[in-house]
């Protein structure tokens, strides 16, 4: 029998279509997750004139900027999305609302490596590029016009990513995107009615019930959320109430950690997954200080991964409704149970 | 120079990337509509035994249920995502929410021959669908316990039909989905400030500005959105202020007549196009009459078309942000100087 489900954050349901049922080993994909060659990747190591030139690295003492021998590279994306050598400013006709595309769009090259995925990172590796996703976040928001610093990841042509060596993305935007809105404003009814955070009482609650969880270790847990829009969908949240993802407070030992356990277990499950993750994190509040006054103590960063397992769109876009063939209990039980 | 630009409906923004920007001659693709079998097919003429037994039909004077000899047949879908057969009840746990799937989800088929796609079909031909989704709907809306009736088509494989065969689909909710909740809450808060209706003076605006226009006639006008999240997104829309699709205000020719042309002119745009489209009518007001006062004056039915010409996914779901390659004046000129 389907259900219908409730997201407690944004009110969004989705329908867990057990009639279309897909089992979790059903998914299981090879595929060649190299579709770029190494030669003429300007993301490899001895290609750093092939990119624009860096805006921050993780390099040795010795080594020179834009020159081989780094472990973490950021530039500039060369297509950008926004840009900030524009003027900040209105493009607004009379009736409808525009802006310059004010922003800045940079690139997180994880790895010198072309093929070696976070599943196959040392923990140290990943902590290098989490180290540097939240360097180049709080700089961003040294801006204050920048609203929001989206960080996400595309893994796999299907996911967008035009470039297999593996990277992560930072998009600076003057406007908050609506779907961070959304869970902004849930986040402050729920804590107005409860005096409480969603995301603690959602980790309590999945802590308690077992069912959901993928893994966990000190300080943060991965579960498929009880109302999941995807097979497989992921969130990592911290266990400790945190807005900001590059909060000192945020230990990334155990954060590398888990994504490395998450993402190896989920590669386990479904062979050499195609994915995007989004990280879901406060706004700036330099512009906007006081502005929502319980925001630290309502809102709780934390990421969301959608594995590409099944066909969507113009439906759920135009709906906001997700038909989710394979329960999340199904799909955590299946990767919590991989042996690692 | 990118833009940033905002739904005057939903307040979404969007970006519109000239950095990466993609000409709209530079997507056609040509692919085989075709893809699963004729001889197999369920909703082809003759196999009517294949399809769970029809709930609605056009058929001549002499011709039996369930036979052919039909122009339009409605059957339940055989993988339903929602059911009518299960008791409509709370599934809620302590905290989490959820419903036993309780909804319809209806299959219309447009025609008896497998590859006749709306573009080739005669307006005739198409009135009998449109007909057809017509009665569905309003049947369904008197089951008070659907909030609404969702009608979409899923065209090419891409876009999330399994079968080629031209058909609509329905599926009826106890729930109104996100995105149109959105849109009459947006639609409300417009009427609220201006006593006008949103959809009204958007027409109005593209009307006079000429440049987004696909194609209109007396009744109905085509046009890419100022904020079109996707290349050659499309809406159509009732020229005069109308909330509900099934509303005998509907003039069914001309409204046939432009779904063909639209569908034509995106054909011949961009070869044989996989889209999705959904329409956005207001929810069922029987269970809960008086509840918008203003419904009947602030909200607008429209279709909203979107061609699957780029890759997205997570991203867009995780953010609710859209970065468009192509302007959608740029697109719609393009259709809209398509030699017919």
């Amino acid at each position: 029998m389907a259900e219908l489900r409730k997201d407690p954050i944004t009110g969004r349901w989705v329908i867990i279509a057990t009639e279309r049922s897909k089992r979790p080993g059903s998914y299981h994909v090879e595929k060649d997750p190299s579709y770029t060659k190494a030669e003429k990747c300007p993301f490899c190591e001895g290609h750093e004139n092939m990119t624009p030139p860096e805006v921050y690295a993780m390099r040795g003492a010795y080594s020179k900027p834009n020159a081989p021998t780094w472990k973490v590279r950021v530039v500039p994306n060369k297509y950008p999305a926004l840009d900030m050598d524009v003027r900040f400013e209105s493009l607004s006709e009379d009736f409808f609302m525009a802006m310059k595309g004010y922003g800045a769009h940079e690139v997180v090259i994880e790895t010198p490596h072309h093929k070696k995925e976070a599943n196959e990172q040392s923990v140290e590796e990943i902590k290098n590029w989490i180290q540097a996703l939240q360097d180049r976040t709080k700089f961003l928001y040294t801006e204050k016009k920048f609203n929001y610093v989206l960080i996400f990841k595309n893994k796999g042509r299907a996911a967008g990513a035009s470039l297999s060596h593996p990277h992560h993305q930072l998009i600076a935007t003057p406007v908050t995107p609506k779907r961070v809105k959304e869970e902004l404003v849930g986040a402050s009814e729920y804590f107005k009615s409860t005096q409480r955070c969603v995301f603690c009482d959602i980790i309590k609650e999945e802590i308690a019930a077992k069912t959901r969880i993928v893994c966990e270790n000190d300080d943060f847990v991965a579960f498929c959320p009880h109302a999941s829009r995807f097979p497989f969908e992921t969130w990592i949240l911290p266990k400790e109430h945190c807005i900001d993802f590059y909060d000192e407070k945020v230990e990334s030992d155990t954060l590398a950690a888990i994504m490395k356990e998450t993402l190896k277990r989920l590669s386990k499950a479904i062979g050499e997954p195609e994915y995007n993750y989004v990280v879901h994190a406060a706004p700036n509040r330099i512009p906007r200080e006081g502005y929502w006054t319980t925001i630290d103590r309502d809102y709780h960063w934390h990421i969301e991964m959608f594995p590409r397992l099944i066909k969507t769109a113009g439906f759920e876009w135009g709906t906001g409704f997700y038909i989710n063939p394979t329960p999340p209990e199904q799909a955590a039980k299946f990767m919590r149970e991989i042996k690692m």
